[in-house]
């Protein structure tokens, strides 16, 4: 058996794991920009990457170095390095160049980019920057700052995995992303580092299978960018690893970064938790749960306050999974608003559901009662603030 | 050959056709609610519906039918008579055969309903005002103003088409639709009259090509209302018919009405056409193309009048179609902003393109640069306007 306890520290709780963010001048009024995380020893690295055909440059990058492994990636943000074609990618390999010039016990170095697309790299202020670092620093909280863009707060988490006979292990991640959100993919930039002692194929395996119920279950907008990054880094470190408490640690983590990214969305004020039930398999839960989550209309309501449980059944009928209106129940959280074809509500049921509705946090239970097929996506609502933040980004 | 002119008329411009809209008290402050189309020939009905699976009640009560001809349709707004199970079907005979007794002349009547869903039709209200109907009246602006919902303008048009010969026939039209507007089917209601001599099946095969480039490529918000509905009646009384001319007018009808729809998108500021061409066939340009128009990220961008080119690639890249950033170009209109991997902005170019972004209607074309598939889409921007329609919409 083992026991998961949650630590501080962020992406710097694992044994041998360093990092930092300072500010270079890519964002205005001295906030953070650029971020490092260090290994003192080589890392095995999994990874998940966007879906998008337009690949960031720093991704390309990544992919270009086959099988590695390294010890340092270097994190900016303002800037995606996207659409910037080979010249991107020549950027990066000078950048990270000149940062091996300076530290030379840097392995393998890659670099991970969020922020506007299609402008090419301020590389010269990265690399006037990057002298700076300190890479005996563990501050995962400046580094965790470092990484944002819209993200109203940082994202950061760690456990301390206690096996039984006294072995341990630390699993510590920050993450950003409070747009562009979306099932489709991962979605964001997110870093984990862990000083288990487990190998990349394993890592890999148990990373994919976790990305599908958590930062692929959560939507802020229903757009995948250019970026999306997922990196995991284990050294090995602890001498220590059990696979089922990785896993399940590992989980959490990302099923807590995917919250707070949603939780954070552009402008959201309510966190929906969209479980679907009764589909005729997984597959098609799925389809009707991210279904909910992408929705302007829901949204919306969701953002009126209002318990239009009408846009909750059209939009599962609009999704194209199988369905019918006569085997159909829908409740917010327990409060049941229609049940197998019955109009259930009334002048005392519409203020319970209107209650609801106003919390930060509630779940939108869709059963579709044909079979077993179940999927719980998370999304938020979408106000005003979406709408300034987004029309006004580039400025 | 054959001349197609503008007429006036609405829905009553065809021939034989009568129609009326009045005020029954289910909208407020004397708005017009409900309308009626009554032909004084009986019509063969051509018709395309929603592909939502919580299929409003009005649409189940025509498909059981089976085939028939009619010469009345009933329609009313408010209430969309959707997720009320067979007590909405047996709400609308009870409501239909009120109406025959009062008009013996009504042969086959349907209806159509827009609004709520999930609320029980006002029946007794719906009867005792269309007592009230002067099928006499031929008033094709009322009847286009009675079916409105949050529409802020009412839409109609009406050609003539003179063939060859002295003979002519009339299609006449209106539609509503301003929210729940989505590429995946029609999306809205729309009644077509034409005193064309047309057999039905011939009606069906030409409208059902007609709505694949016109309804079906417009979006204002991507969601597929419970009760979209297309309904072309003919009642043949012109005696003339001429299959090319036929089809060339309906589908400048109903692009004609789709543009309008967008243009009165809820809150929307602008209409902006997608032309996709270069994609590897018609199918993936028709993703891509609607990945655009129905795009969060490119909406509010518009909105903001922000030349933002990195989200239009980022969104054809996430739709999935083949792609690659070293064979796209975007335009703005007619100035080129990214070129098979050239980043082209600059000082001199942004404010060229901004310029473009004030514009009420211009075209964002993206030349994916593989093969020759097109596809064209209409859509709109998303600003504060929408979200206030939609959070506030039941009350």
């Amino acid at each position: 058996m083992y026991t998961i306890n949650s630590i501080d520290g962020g992406v710097c709780a694992a044994k041998g794991f360093f990092a930092d963010g300072i500010h270079i001048g890519l964002k205005k009024e001295g906030a953070k920009d650029i971020a490092f995380i260090y290994s003192s020893s080589l890392c095995a690295i999994a990874s998940v990457f966007t879906t998008n055909k337009m690949t960031a440059a720093p991704i390309r990058h990544f992919r270009a170095k086959g099988e590695f492994e390294g010890n340092f990636v270097l994190i900016n943000s303002k800037n995606a390095n996207a659409m910037t074609g080979s010249a991107g990618i020549l950027d990066i390999d000078e950048v990270l160049n000149a940062v091996q010039t300076q530290f030379p016990q840097i392995i393998d170095p890659v670099m991970s980019s969020t922020g506007v697309i299609g402008v090419r790299l301020p590389k010269a202020k990265i690399i006037e920057g990057s002298m700076n670092f300190d890479l005996t620093r563990r501050d995962g909280v400046s580094a965790s700052e470092a990484i944002m863009t819209t993200d109203t707060f940082s994202k950061r988490i760690a456990f301390e995995i206690k096996l039984d006979g006294g072995m341990s292990f630390r699993i510590g991640a920050m993450a950003k992303g409070a747009g562009m959100i979306n099932p489709a993919m991962a979605t964001m930039l997110c870093f984990i580092t862990t000083d288990a002692a487990v190998d990349k194929a394993t890592m890999q395996s148990i990373l994919d299978e976790c990305v599908h119920t958590t930062f692929n279950a959560a939507s802020v907008d229903g757009d995948t960018s250019t970026n999306d990054t997922v990196l995991l880094m284990a050294n090995g470190t602890s001498g220590a690893f059990h696979a089922g408490a990785f896993r399940g640690a590992l989980e959490s983590i990302m099923l807590f970064l995917a919250k707070e990214m949603v939780r954070d969305g552009e402008g959201a004020t309510k966190l929906v938790t969209y479980k679907v039930t009764g589909a005729i398999n997984h597959k098609e839960a799925e389809i009707a749960a991210k279904a909910l989550s992408n929705s302007l209309l829901v949204k919306t309501a969701l953002f009126g306050q209002d318990p239009n449980w009408g846009r909750i059944a059209s939009t599962v009928g609009a999704s194209g999974v199988m369905c019918d209106e006569a085997f159909l129940s829908i409740w917010f959280d327990d409060v049941c608003v229609y049940r197998k074809g019955e109009l259930l509500f009334n002048e005392e049921l519409e203020p319970l559901a209107a209650a609801v509705m106003q919390k930060s946090a509630f779940t939108i239970h869709c059963d579709i009662g044909l079979q077993e097929g179940e999927f719980t996506a998370y999304g938020c609502d979408l106000g005003h603030e979406y709408v300034k933040i987004n029309a006004d980004y580039r400025t």
